[in-house]
């Protein structure tokens, strides 16, 4: 293979499935405030910042609907995600899950001083919200 | 629901699976070139920009294996991701494709201006890197 690829800026779509789409998409809206960009039965689209959008599909209809406009895919079983917040903004995303009645499913801490909340979106995707970067960088030690 | 939810800064975990992690690791680190973080039978994690970090997993190790340290997930069948490239970056990844034999599935143009293509990584998962924001904001007619 060829030693230098062109540059890759970063990750414009994230995918997530939810075979019931409705309740998925409002816990997006909802918890998050994520603004949407377009909504169809078949799949959803919210803008994150400013460079990555996140995508929710219906898995059977983007496996079966696409009329030869985009490439069919379609996931089942629970993904995972993991969002970045403010590095002192944990506190107020545990509070905001306490009063929304969502319970925090697991707490980490990491090597990096980054820490982890881990929750569930309603089709039991995981879903992470992290104060840092929880990788190190690849090389270190 | 509370309206204004704390500020999410960004994606920084993208997951795609893969039963047969190893060939589609290599896919990565082969065609794209993302630096390696970390490598066991369960997953991979690849940096893919500073705040951006790309996950593979194997999905029954996935959903098994956590040791109660993380939450399990995993998902089968294909997923979907969409990178980004700069503005005229697509025809050096459409020869670089062609180079390493892989097929260009589909190529579209978006009202935005900006062109994807799309192709698949070894477990099936649909890839596509765009030369450009192909989701209008939201609210934007």
């Amino acid at each position: 293979m060829a030693d230098h690829p062109p540059a890759i800026t970063g990750i414009h779509e994230t995918v997530l499935y939810a075979p019931h789409l409705d309740h998925t998409v409002e816990f997006y809206e909802g918890v998050f405030g994520f603004p949407r960009i377009t909504l169809s039965d078949r799949g959803a689209s919210f803008r994150v910042d400013d460079t990555s959008v996140l995508l929710l599909f219906q898995p059977e209809l983007a496996a079966s609907e696409t009329d030869g406009k985009v490439p069919a895919h379609g996931a089942t079983g629970p993904g995972h995600i993991c969002f970045s917040c403010e590095p002192d903004g944990l506190g107020a995303w545990r509070a905001r899950l306490k009063n929304l009645g969502i319970a925090i499913e697991m707490e980490r801490d990491w090597p990096t001083g980054a820490r982890s909340i881990y929750f569930r979106d309603p089709a039991g995707n995981s879903v992470e919200i992290a104060d840092g970067d929880i990788w190190r960088s690849p090389g270190e030690a």
